[in-house]
């Protein structure tokens, strides 16, 4: 958690946070236990130990509840920062080669897929029975955005595989580093994490950068 | 359709196995369209052109006529032929070489893709509103089992990868020749069955055979 910058955080801005935090969790929960459309918000207030109006007054409806627990399960915290503005997001775009471009993007997107995987199912199922849930995110893909700018910045660098397009990298790198396989290999398979990350890390080598 | 052994099949045998597959097909359009919950016997067989106790009589109850809507998807066919008696499969297992396994393995399964794929999400979303859909496959991952039989046999051929053990090469046929990647591809990215199958093949190539 950083603070706003120049200003260290009250004690009420913390204590507001951490509540906001445990109904996200709460939430995070009853969903992925319950489903979306058999979870109420009075349940996540209970669980979280708030009164519903707590909720209303923080997230406005369980359409936005479950919007905001998507999204701060994808990015790890709460900082409006978006994956493309992250860290390693931007280690990966800043190092100098291919290959060790490679290994920063995998390991990052690595620390995401062990935070969404849990919940794809989870978000799948609402999507189906609500319509309206699949709206909360307009950019049509945004996945696929992050791994097409990754795949261009990754293919214009030495050590990029000859003859290989952006867009091709982009398609492989959205296949290979999707929640789907991860759950393949660490869910139904029993791979650890770390497993899978080498995995990914040398069969895209082997696709996406020069021999050597 | 193969006919019984040393005996045409008569005109009243032809007719009602044409009528099943009109049945099998108007329910698998149904419940794709309409999910499993909302499809009932008496939709299908207005769609099939057949009185609701035909379908009773043939498939005894909804959940009946699903599983075998989907495994006619899964075989191609309503032959009682297991998917590792089929030819595709056993022409794998009498290639000579992993390579060559390897190619006809790929081929033979890529068949399977596309007729799967459309049905995947319908089947997760009946198993996801009735517990009971599950236990119609009573082998907890006749997938697996596929995979690892055809593994086994792979690693064993000459040119096979040096120091890649069966159960590492069948955790990645499995994850590789899954309909979650498969979808990712072709529905997902737009990529033809033929460049998936291709894709395929080098990625599995370079991490089951051996080099040459």
């Amino acid at each position: 958690m950083t603070s706003v910058k120049g200003k260290a955080p009250n004690r009420r801005t913390v204590k507001a946070r951490e509540t906001r935090t445990r109904m996200l969790d709460a939430a995070r929960q009853l969903f992925v236990e319950r489903g979306y459309g058999a979870t109420t918000l009075a349940d996540v207030a209970e669980a979280a130990g708030v009164a519903v109006q707590t909720i209303y007054f923080t997230f406005g409806n369980k359409r936005s509840l479950f919007k905001e627990m998507v999204d701060v399960t994808i990015a790890g915290d709460d900082e409006p920062v978006a994956t493309m503005d992250r860290d390693w997001f931007r280690a990966g775009i800043d190092a100098p080669t291919a290959p060790e471009h490679l290994l920063a993007h995998v390991a990052g997107s690595a620390r995401v897929l062990e935070r969404v995987a849990p919940i794809v199912r989870t978000v799948e199922q609402a999507a189906g029975s609500d319509p309206e849930i699949s709206g909360l995110w307009p950019d049509a893909d945004p996945r696929y955005t992050v791994q097409s700018t990754a795949a261009r910045s990754l293919m214009a660098k030495p050590g990029a595989r000859p003859g290989v397009s952006a867009a091709d990298a982009a398609d492989v790198l959205y296949s290979i580093l999707s929640p789907e396989l991860y759950l393949l290999f660490v869910r139904d398979r029993g791979w650890s994490p770390e497993r899978f990350e080498g995995w990914a890390v040398s069969t895209l080598r082997a696709q996406l950068c020069a021999e050597n």
